[in-house]
């Protein structure tokens, strides 16, 4: 209730929860820590009783006209009947959905005859290498984006009601039209993945000795390239249109190269503008990508030198910025590498060595 | 001196180090470390007194008729060139090189009239994205795979006096033709470079707005495209008929999957031969990939934080394969990453949050 005119937070209890794999139960469980009744329904009764057992809401059906908003969590392929059916079937509910790709599920809808006024799609930006409800967390949207796309017959409640969910998720509500959200992602994660696959695919012709010499750069360009791919061709097919036009500039960008592979000029100029365009990612905390000085320390493979070893970076009163194990491949042993402001590495290394630590540089 | 005819161990005192950047300098510290009397030789002498500052040895000319070792160190392009006025002026001495690709420096060197015997072309597969002597270390090399490249009339004595700067070093000797070197490190390491490259690059035409969307995959896919270019434009120019051939490859499967994106069986199929190539790299310890649950704590962002998290764990007694910390992008909290055998997740789990910690999962 306000006196200026603010909307009034609608409840959003009881709600509806379709489909319950890491995504549908993770708002299960954040709504539910929220006070809200969460009704979980799903295709596999025993994802979704396994769901109901971590919290994320009651298998038991619910009054169909009582229900206030609906959260579409289905794989993507099923999203569009899914949201037509909750529009009908739930008829004073908000509905939403938590799919990769706007665009297909709005021509979807906008074809048929449903009260397109109560749909505002969304999509958090999270999740997890391992899918269903067992790996499910209520704090899964802590802090991440999630992108609202209301469409222009939305209307201001229902638009309302997906920031609310957002809000009790935790998550950080970004506004964009479906078609500007689709060729984001599809710059940003869609086409990623496919490079990543890409590449990937080649190894399987490439003999196991040559991979022997394999460093961490070419792990971390592949390591999307294990995600799912039944997920993945949904995801893809889904935001084909705007994926086929990255693919397509992506394969003038490779021609570009070709046709310049003799200019050892055009070479340098190529990896510049790719240092370019890695540089212009926002860093941690989203501020521009710094440089942190890297201290070197050798530990033992075994439980407890971790702790050992930060106990005396503890006593060095160093900030950690980042940290990260390199193992070594061939003998039992690792090394852990401290990020510390490149002001106090010296401190850092000093310390660590006094204490009888073997550091590398 | 041995009685079963096992070739004796020749010196490699003194050493000349031609060229003392990252490699250079490392090498002359590892060497010095041996006992080797180690000279450095540099067109840039203020990078020499930095690496003799460092422990890489002496700026002194050597007689050249004594020197036994000549390690060439300079940048790609100079390679070829000095091994061959190395092999003229000091006339009793293995000559080596540290360089990325082979193929080429052989083919300019057979060209010409020095003697070849004495010439054995190695690759240390050690680096960093630090180069100069100040980031120089004595153990860079220690247990890395470094590659050695006997031609047909490299004599045997010169491969076992590169067999042994690479013991001294710490290194693991693996042996391969040229041709099979530059092939190999083409799909594994150039390869990769320029894909990473070829993404980043498009992330110059991506609005700001679309970069927030970004998550961890891109970054992964992208992290090595911010290495220097003019060093990654000599190697790709060295390594170009191999990294062609390569690039046409990527081109073709490229090509593959824009003809049939309109087939959904034909995109999961492109995706699930990119997880195949994944898996096929061997993991850490040089054995195959194998999956760590991943035990996910927050951690505030300040110093001795992680030191008390670490005691909490070394408590729990469980073995620590992996460690990793997301930063949050948008509050002052990170998340530790520990990743266990699942057999001890939920222990450890268990132990953390008996101690007051907040475990994701």
């Amino acid at each position: 209730m306000s006196v200026f005119g603010e909307p009034e937070v609608r409840t959003l209890s009881p709600a509806l929860v379709v489909g319950s794999g890491l995504i549908g139960a993770s708002v299960g469980m954040a709504l539910t820590a929220q006070g809200v009744e969460v009704h979980l329904e799903d295709a596999d009764a025993q994802q979704a009783a396994v769901a109901m057992a971590m919290g994320a809401g009651v298998t038991e059906p619910v009054a169909a006209a009582a229900v206030r908003l609906v959260v579409v969590a289905t794989p993507p392929e099923a999203l569009a009947e899914t949201i037509a059916a909750c529009l009908d079937t739930y008829a004073n509910a908000t509905v939403t959905d938590v799919g990769s790709v706007k665009g297909t599920i709005l021509a979807t809808l906008s074809r048929r005859e449903h009260d397109m006024t109560r749909y505002v799609g969304s999509h958090p930006m999270a999740g997890g290498e391992l899918s269903g409800p067992e790996h499910a967390k209520a704090d899964l949207f802590t802090d991440k984006t999630w992108v609202i796309t209301p469409h222009d017959t939305s209307n201001a409640h229902a638009v309302l009601d997906v920031r609310r969910l957002i809000e009790l998720c935790g998550g950080r509500a970004v506004s964009l039209g479906a078609a500007h959200h689709d060729e984001a992602v599809a710059q940003v994660s869609h086409l990623p993945q496919l490079v990543s696959s890409l590449l990937a695919g080649l190894l399987t012709g490439v003999p196991k000795e040559h991979l022997r010499l394999a460093g961490q750069g070419l792990r971390d360009v592949t390591r999307i390239a294990n995600s799912d791919p039944s997920l993945w061709r949904q995801i893809i097919t889904a935001n084909s249109a705007a994926v086929l036009s990255q693919l397509q500039e992506l394969q003038r960008h490779l021609q570009w190269l070709l046709d310049r592979f003799d200019d050892p000029a055009a070479i340098e100029g190529f990896l510049a503008e790719g240092r370019a365009g890695r540089q212009a990612l926002p860093g941690k905390h989203g501020a521009a990508a710094r440089e942190f000085a890297v201290v070197t320390v050798e530990i033992p493979d075994a439980p407890g030198s971790l702790a050992r070893i930060f106990a005396t970076v503890e006593a060095a009163q160093v900030n950690i910025e980042d940290i990260a194990i390199d193992h070594d491949q061939n003998r039992e042993v690792g090394f852990l590498e401290v990020s510390v402001d490149p002001a106090k590495a010296e401190e850092l290394t000093a310390t660590l060595r006094a204490a009888g630590w073997t550091v590398k540089e």
